[in-house]
């Protein structure tokens, strides 16, 4: 594992109470944080994404991978953390050929993005229709009942959720339906990422699970996954349709939950 | 209102037939789409964002006020929606100073957003912390009783999320509760561009309702209603800190739905 610096404190808590006046009651309430979150890679900007501020070095990781900014964690030479008044900075050291290789320069993206924002800053409309690559020669089979399970036990595994009731998550979940892992985050691509970066971190074997997202499944977690080596993919809600046929491109299996039960979707 | 001109069909229906199988059941399911939309001005491309290919024109309204390429729908002399295999082109008419005005050659996302994405593409992170305009002198007080209301209303006024069960949307009510206007998209932002852009088109004043949105209420939604002059927004889940704090500078009234009912919330 590479080093990490943090250097002050957060500015913004996991959640914050605000007065609630229902019918004249005033409450407390916890909301859940969003803050700026820059990715800086050898003092280069190439983004300013908008996450909750919790687990950062996950994060970092998830989105170097899932970003192909590197393709491992070895790559990662060190992550410091600073964490100003405006949001947290994270300084991604990595080999100066990295920055070649991937051309960086060319499709870093000095622009912020949000909570809600995962594929943004490519070059144009043709990265949507790039090919991901083939996660599995033959797509990967669920036991139904594993993804029921997960999917019951994941609202208990989401402690900022509990709190605030508006913060999506993503887990690693093993065949028999142990959720093992869990990250979250207020957008869905973040914990995606920060799940994905955790996993690399702890050097679990990604075809020894799937993963659940308790969000709908658009394209950019099909595009995230499947960069990861992910062979199976549940959510809560639906995909869309291009995220079907882009998972069907990367042999990629889609459970999802639906009004009478949980089943596998194809195109 | 300026002259559009529709070429092509759109590629990608509003929602497609999957395959499911649960528990060695097959039944046909219902998808929402979403599709890669061009932004184009003039010829210079601003953004792709991922949308469902609904109520375009309401979207590339919508969606040039809130980014302030234009000041009013009087700025825009022409569209052309040019389906292709790929998605949607929306080629947008407006007098050649405002791309000088609004420096959009600086500003320009010539990147593919997606359809959580609404503040992708500009400078730097300070563009979050720009003051937001004040909507109001003084915060509007709901009824929250009609709040209530329309919150129960909505999800029978969301015809391609009764199809799909996944799909967001944005609503235009009345101070007694009763919803006027609604539309659709798998974004929660593209959800509200639609929405305001439909607004804008119908000369609505906006001093004379609510917006409800079906989902959480984030940093970008806060923006998109500032820079319109929405005076409250109600939203099904919570704000987040953030939003608050920006909702609290533009003086905009907050509400939303909790375990124990509906009530404004306050930083």
């Amino acid at each position: 594992m590479f080093p990490v610096k943090v250097i002050g404190k957060a500015a913004a808590p996991d959640s914050r109470t605000a007065i609630r006046a229902a019918d004249g009651v005033q409450e407390q309430w916890r909301v859940p944080e969003e803050t700026p979150v820059a990715l800086v890679y050898n003092r280069r900007n190439y983004a300013v994404m908008l996450a909750t501020p919790q687990d950062l070095v996950d994060f970092a990781v998830g989105f170097s991978l899932t970003e192909r900014i590197v393709g491992s964690v070895k790559d990662i030479l060190g992550l410091d953390i600073i964490h100003t008044d405006r949001g947290a900075d994270l300084r991604v050291r990595i080999a100066e050929h990295y920055l070649e290789l991937f051309d960086l320069r060319q499709r870093r993206r000095n622009l912020p993005g949000n909570t809600g924002c995962g594929v943004c800053g490519l070059e144009n409309a043709d990265a949507f229709f790039e090919p991901l690559p083939k996660v599995a020669t033959e797509k990967t089979s669920l036991n139904l009942s594993a993804v029921s399970k997960a999917i019951e036990a994941l609202p208990g595994r989401q402690p900022i959720n509990q709190q605030t009731r508006s913060v999506h998550a993503a887990a690693w979940v093993n065949y028999d339906g142990s959720i093992l892992h869990v990250r979250e985050d207020v957008g869905r691509h973040n914990a995606l990422d920060k799940l994905l970066g955790a996993l690399a971190l702890e050097g679990v074997d990604i075809k020894n699970g799937f993963v659940l997202v308790s969000s709908r499944c658009s394209y950019e977690l099909i595009e995230k996954a499947a960069r990861s080596g992910v062979t199976a993919l549940a959510s809560i809600s639906s995909p869309t349709g291009f995220a079907l046929r882009k998972a069907a491109e990367a042999n990629m299996a889609l459970y999802a939950r639906t009004a009478t039960g949980v089943g596998e979707l194809a195109c």
